[in-house]
């Protein structure tokens, strides 16, 4: 049986960009894989790459939850190596510098909110890649329930299913359908060959037309 | 008869970050003291702590207006050491470099705007710490008018009063209520303390799980 | 007959700060010429300053379109030394590296968009001055579509003829009516002198109120 | 000394419609009178003309209030014959069928909000008519407070001061200054008038461009 | 055992009222059981009482989905007398008059969607009560999917899970936790009395804060 | 030559709903079809079905145009019998009362606006069909300019090409291109007989997936 999460995979795409990416998905009938771009990366080279681990969020329904985090932390807990956290819709902050603590420690390689991260300039200065809508003072307790991980969920309008592939990077970030991953990877790879042709012809003053009917790409 | 505005809670609000503020808010029962995150710092490690100077802003009802620009004036020719200035929603650019140099040189420790502000790179060489919503070259003149300083305001959702303490940071902007300054602060302080040990076990390895059970902190 | 189009105009320009030719305009009587906030540079200190070729977009009808990008790459094929291009509306990546390319060889000054761009990274190596609205990595094939250029358009709430001046810095974007080129940098110029009388002045302690009262500027 | 809300203004006022008020208002150059459309009657042909009663509001502090509703039972029972409440911005619901009872006893001729209303079916059965922008079921007890009543605000991004005359109806609400009632009253009856002579030659056959050279009206 | 779902319990909250019932829930520390307001009555006096059959949406992956609409009409198809239908987010139109024969058959109760309806007209004429956040044309083929029914879901901003009573009227949505159901019924019947004599009291001119000073009830 | 405009397509395009119309143009690969649902009738039963004939609006530059109105009036003047106006967005009130009789006495069926109306009340009783987003009081001149009409054009997220076919009714606006305008009357024809069948079955308690699964519709 075929290793179903093989990291040789989530190292080729952290070599990839998102935008390449997203034209192989566009190519192979996937046209909704880029998640809305209000999801930025705390840092400008911040890149992350590998399986998603999914979590589904509610608003809560108590001030004081009887399990107060409980739902969370499993889903941190249960995180391992060549794993990206992908965390549903939030209002304030899911997540903070000693979750990204716990998260490196178990070999977390990112973490992709529909909400807003705290600790920014700390979790920053660990060099941990965190993808988040913004940023709220205001932790999630009495504010935000986990109902389950590893559910299908939607993150900023994208289905992600878990062990969904994910690239994360300043442009944005793609989901990789897993059916998909090896034809997208060897695509993807083709095609930046491909690119760095028309630059080059670009750059000594082809015309864009002249371009993209000797190359087919853009 | 005690001091109404002891500098030094200033001060030792500056040394606290805003996620510990909203936490012991939270738990001192103010829910609501986060300000919107649209409010964002000029530059990553812009912050600012004092005592709100709140201003009221309007639409302009004319274009000419008679005294142009004289309630924006006073309430910056209002301004003494330790103030923050909070200014209520604005669609143009209330403020500039022009106004950044007269309010430092009254002391104001930083600014807080729901709106835009312009000249935003010559404050950022300055140094002056400036809160804001986006930036956007038109003035005011014509487009805003200031009917008081020093009301009750609405910024970017808070209920802000004259005198309140503010600290803002690059998580974004919490509101303190005079009443209740003595304890945040004191209690934030304890509460700094008791993460270094959770990130210190999160970062050996204890589970989240486990660390939230011994030492009830997240 | 007068040159329509002075690079001289265009290098003035480059001189000065969105925020004082935004006062100038404002006076003048055109008082929508400052682009929606949602259109940020690239990075921090990009400028552009040109003459706009404008380019109407619309959302793609067809999913594989008969001639692929024709619009798109005729716009960018038409740019001349000193212009700036300014694109309506747009919801994906109609920018990125390989037009960026293609633009700064035909003496292309920036790029206005009221829409995403995509391969940020790589167009902030180059430095090439790109305005936008956020960061898409799904290009815009089968998404949008081009119906010409150099056409009235809208972008970011500001109408946009060709020819005018267009100039954009870290406080925003703005349109220079071609008629009143001539007179706005004649003023804008001036203005900027007066300025530093007051930065002066409010350094040294005058109240802002004084200082309007003898300068007149804020 | 003459009066200062002559009732009859209200009655004039109650006559006319929204747009020629806005037409007229436009001319004497108030331009910014018109509310956001978000405001609209609780049922179609609701209409509500009188004197400005202004409210503030701010989001609450305390879940359980030291004075529950205190200040906006204030500015209910403050209502004289021929006042319209106009209150500015709010989350969850000011307004009900019990303020419409006390209201309608005291002679208010109608309510504007820039928040929801509950109790709608009941306050539409009653004949009140209510401005409003949606339908909250939830109150404003500790959600909402009231700082004052007759102070300038912004409602539905209109300055409102104390005492403007108020006409809402199915096309909107405008707010007309106090300075400018009575011309504004006179111009707009007047403009009555000549549409009257322009929709008859239009139902005749004219062409628009031929009707508005002839009438100068539209 | 006492009956899961007392039929008599949807009977006793459909002779209620939103307002009332969202103050009880308040007053029993339930602060965020009132959908967001967008969800509207698909005709005025549009009313549904009865206990959730949650649905959870997400996009769809594929434009020709292997089993199209499987998901959504096993949801309809799980319909029992005494439910209403809730449903997740969506951005074209999960409902329609088909569904809404199929559903009423099976003695649903009503539908509350965070999304778009179409066939609206026919729906109104077959009086089968639709909440619901807009008008749509377009099917949720290879638009929306649906995972599953009968999971905790979010639905305008408030967690509902599956057999938490549901009541929808003009003045909105509120959830009904199934432990305080009970109570929650209970003290709303009582409340209804309340506001009769407070209604009362109004008409004959006592002030409001009179009045809630001896009611206590506004 | 086949008439290019064929009226008979317009009066069976009348008999048609929209969501049988965005059915089977999902079907012919246009799936970009159905307006933005901010675009509402006048009233619940308006419909309107013709010819496109398309404006396109722009923010004005001047408060005092040369030339007021100049291309609005051009538009309404041009219309002739089968036409439906298209008007891209608009902040304020393009049309009114006088238009829509101008426009009903050259045989214009009906008016789609991206943007509010006025005089709404008077519209409906003339029982002139309007689809717009809202209602607003101030009138387009110095706030709204037209550059031609006749173009393509955006309006509310949809491409209308001049002459495209466009529906609106209860449930929203779709376009149909012209090019595929007598296949997609054929099969939205065909389409409304099945769905007899269906509801027939369901009424009868057929469940869905068996209806689905037998008739093939929905």
């Amino acid at each position: 049986m075929p290793d179903p999460r093989p990291l040789a995979w989530a190292d080729r795409l952290a070599k990839l960009y998102t935008p390449v990416v997203a034209d192989v998905l566009d190519k192979l009938g996937y046209r909704n894989q880029s998640f809305h771009p209000r999801v930025r990366p705390l840092w400008p080279t911040a890149k992350a790459a590998g399986f998603a681990l999914t979590v589904q969020t509610v608003p809560a329904r108590d001030v004081v939850p009887r399990h107060p985090y409980a739902g969370e932390l499993a889903a941190v807990d249960a995180l391992a190596p060549g794993d990206v956290l992908v965390v549903s819709e939030s209002a304030c902050s899911f997540w903070g510098e000693l979750l990204s603590t716990a998260a490196r420690y178990r070999g977390c390689r990112g973490v992709v909110l529909d909400g807003p991260t705290r600790d920014s300039l700390a979790i920053q200065d660990m060099g941990f890649p965190v993808f988040h809508n913004g940023f709220h003072p205001a932790d999630s307790l009495g504010r935000l329930d986990v109902v389950g991980h590893n559910l299908p969920v939607v993150c900023a309008g994208v289905l992600v299913d878990p062990g969904d592939l994910i690239l994360a990077d300043h442009d944005g970030v793609v989901a990789v359908p897993r059916a998909a991953a090896e034809e997208t990877l060897r695509l993807a790879e083709e095609k930046v060959s491909g690119e760095n042709l028309v630059r080059q012809a670009l750059a000594g003053g082809m015309t864009t037309t002249e371009a993209f009917a000797k190359f087919g790409i853009l």
